[in-house]
Order: C-alpha cells, then structure tokens, then sequence
C-alpha cells in the first residue's frame, strides 16, 4: 500500500497533528487508532492519511481533507470524540492540532500513476 | 528540549515533508540533516520543525515558517539545495512537499511556558 496519500491539486486541507506518547499501555491506542483511519475513510471529504513515530514516542501525522467543513464534520463524530478523550487523558502527554490549507504540492509520489 | 514548535498566533506556514527512506546507507542523511536543521534556524522566518520516522523508512517531517518569503529564501540556500539533489538521488525513493498556511492551532504543548 503506498504511504504518502494520493491528493488532489491544491487547495486542499491538511490537519498536522505532533504527540508525544505518555509512558502508558499502547495496544489499546495502537488498535483504536487503525480503527479510527477506517472510520475517516467513510467520510466524503477524506483525502489521506500519513502518519510517523519516532522511538521515543513522538510523532507526527499528518491527515489530508477536502476543505474545512469535512475537517468539522469530523471533529463532530462520535467515535472520533470518545478517542480524543482518551488520547488527551491516558495516551499522550502532549499534543499540538494544526489546521493548514495546502496551497502547493510537489514530489515524487510512491502512489502508482 | 522540547519536541512540539513553539509556533505563533496562526496564520503562519508549514512545509509538510513526506519521505520514505531508499535502501543505502544513512550515515551522511542523518549527519548532514541535523547540520541542515542548525543551518535552517539562522533564518528570520524559521519556527521550528518536528521530525519523525517510522522504523520502515517511511517518515513525516514538519517545518514552521512565519510566511512564503521565508520559504523562498530558504528554497534558494545553496547548503540546502546541494541536501536536495542528494535527497532526491540517494536517500529517497519517494517524497512528497507540501507547502501549507496554518490557519488554526491548539493543543497541550511541552514547551515552557
């Protein structure tokens, strides 16, 4: 499966979300959070997700959207909701959103064309 | 030292740098990469970068800037550009750049404040 997500021509959204894994059980975070990528992948506006984590338990994921409503819609579902408070209360110590729209892309996608 | 930027009041820019490692030898990437970060925080308009790499090779970095023009100046750094030709002819077999404006952050940071 390719990493980096087939996007479109920009403008497009992006959410940058940097955590730091508290000192805590992860298997629950890890199975959650696969679970949680196939739920956004339901919704219309998703584009991709790319996400990355160092050995220390910092990271960054980075998570493609259509436009700002889709990123809304989201941020409303349910399951999403219950995650973010587990997130916030057991499994990171700390953590940064930040909401962008991408305005310029290029590369050298491992996507097949 | 803390791991999330400490970046400004929104809006400022992000450079999303998606990558997956190719099969060689990273000696001379991970070296000249944090010469390359050392380099980069002598710019104005630098803010900060949060990096992480998966055990496979795949990795997702992120690079705050104040706005376009620092970007621009910092595309045009020969230390930079020299990294980028090797970037793209020895260290990865894929890459993705997206050059983003933040428009909304939050969050729980670790750094001091």
């Amino acid at each position: 499966m390719p990493y980096i997500a087939a996007t479109p021509k920009p403008p497009y959204y992006a959410v940058i979300f940097t955590s730091i894994n508290a000192p805590a059980d992860h298997a629950e975070h890890t199975a959650l959070s696969a679970r949680l990528v196939e739920h956004a992948k339901t919704f219309p506006g998703f584009l991709g997700i790319e996400g990355s984590r160092n050995g220390d338990g910092t990271g960054v994921t980075a998570v493609y959207w259509s436009d700002r409503e889709s990123i809304h819609a989201w941020a409303k579902d349910p399951m999403h909701q219950a995650a973010k408070v587990k997130g916030r209360e057991l499994w990171y110590s700390h953590w940064m959103i930040r909401i962008c729209k991408v305005e310029r892309e290029y590369g050298r996608t491992d996507q097949k064309t």
